[in-house]
């Protein structure tokens, strides 16, 4: 039953000491010090290198390190057949929902022009932007969370899933014309979805042309989400009023991305929501113990669903 | 029953047309149109010009625009026996709150961090900044509901107030010793005293001093509270490691300040929390009749007190 830690670029001390200390007995290897192929019985990954897990004949677990899987289950030679789980983190909800927070009070504020004009030795008192109508999109794991936090500090939200929902303070949508509804309707729109084929690429300029003109777009969800151009564009011609994104398709960009300068685009790198290794790190022997013990595993991805 | 406005530099529009619509009878004058000087009855103001009350010899109300007194009780030839008042605006505990969260939300995602790395084209994360423990000067009629509020979304809060409390959910201290406990412990130090001769640079050196080392200061009180060169000095010294400050001594502050530019300190002009013109109209109006029909006044400021 040994385990390997695939995370290219990434710290992977915490994970693997958290490991060890809940599973001493455990083998952990690291990626790229992989051992013999053959003895690697369950992986933890993100951002693996595309085609890398099929090396493993005897590969019986793929885990996430995080929430998103679509790193994973987008490399066509994925081994078929072995389950996959991901990390469910009631911390990761809570990040979430203070990141959000943080970049819908900035906008109420004007935190962001005040530090321009700080620079510029410019006193200049601004009118509070008083919208309060959140559209998020994707009530899943994260959403549901966030948009129960966001209704209870006030802001009036409203939810777009797949399949129809019914939660207490948001008012939910579904189908096309429910995510024409919420988008007219909001001042800012959030992206909290899964990415699977059915998602890449949503966040268009035909869905910015339905969006209510001056909303403000946050993408927390993957980069994948969107069409990065026509964002640049919709922000240039002031069809959106700012956006900010925690995910790219690249990260980081390329030096001369559009994305650095584009008019009212703000940009974190990706650290709205961090897994917890110690969190990671219990999930993963919990599921090593399970597969061992021929119990059903905690958090399995649905392939058919993507989430 | 005449009323006068004295707001230099502010927009009194929305102001005049609500006491209008709510007393159509009551004469508004606004300044420096005084009219006949023994025809004001009342005044509404925000920082008048020094003297400027005793010009008007049948003075029987001065009604702050604010829930700030200071600029009004620091005048030395305030008319002796006009009752003061002041604003009680719900809307400015709301508004205080959001302002407040905003700011320990961006010191915790490093956001403005990132602005700078946005800039310079670079795209770093850091890790969350996790304190939370936010010791408030002043328990008043904004520092206690900010005191809840922030208490309410997971902040260990601590309050120090002049006269002993008890507030649930709030480590309340007092006295000079309480305050050195509340500094010791806090890694957010927010001022919402009133202005008096006993706070007046209370956020000195020596205050800085008693500080954990590496946290942050935040002033929404008055700009009168803070002796700034000390703070400037705490700032390029590292002592603090940031300051928010939304008051200043001199509003603009002159194009030389070297607040401008001190390390890691932000400017906001004076927006955390602005009074909404309908709710001081109807306080004003209720006050006006109440002066009629001889009943007590609404929200009187202690003179001995200065709030």
């Amino acid at each position: 039953m040994t385990l390997l830690l695939i995370m290219p670029g990434r710290e992977t001390g915490a994970l693997e000491a958290e490991i060890r200390r809940l599973a001493p007995g455990t083998p952990v290897r690291v990626w790229p010090d992989t051992g013999e192929p053959a003895g690697v019985t369950a992986v933890v990954t993100w951002n693996h290198p595309p085609g890398s897990l099929a090396r493993f004949p005897r590969l019986r677990l793929i885990h996430s390190f995080g929430a998103g899987v679509d790193h994973i289950l987008s490399d066509e030679r994925l081994p078929a057949g072995v389950p996959v789980c991901r990390v469910v983190d009631p911390g990761l909800a809570e990040q979430m929902q203070a990141y959000l927070h943080c970049v819908l009070l900035e906008q109420r504020f004007s935190m962001r022009r005040y530090l321009r004009q700080q620079a510029d030795r410019a006193w200049l008192p601004h009118p509070q932007n008083r919208g309060d109508r959140v559209g998020l999109l994707g009530l899943g794991q994260l959403g549901e969370p966030v948009g129960r936090y966001l209704a209870g500090v006030g802001y009036r939200v409203a939810g777009w899933s797949r399949t129809p929902k019914s939660l207490p303070g948001i008012e939910c949508q579904s189908g096309p014309e429910g995510l024409d509804r919420l988008l007219g309707a909001s001042d800012f729109v959030i992206c909290l979805l899964p990415l699977t084929p059915a998602t890449r690429g949503i966040l268009d300029a035909s869905l910015f042309a339905r969006m209510k003109p001056g909303a403000h777009l946050v993408n927390v969800g993957r980069g994948g989400h969107l069409r990065e151009p026509d964002l640049v564009d919709a922000l240039a011609g002031g069809r959106l009023a700012g956006a900010t994104l925690d995910v790219l398709s690249k990260e980081p960009p390329a030096a001369d991305s559009p994305l650095w300068t584009a008019p009212n685009l703000t940009l974190t790198p990706h650290v709205a929501s961090i897994s917890d290794p110690a969190v990671v790190a219990r999930q993963v022997v919990e599921n090593l113990g399970r597969l061992q013990r021929g119990e059903p595993l905690l958090h399995p991805v649905d392939p058919a669903r993507h989430y």
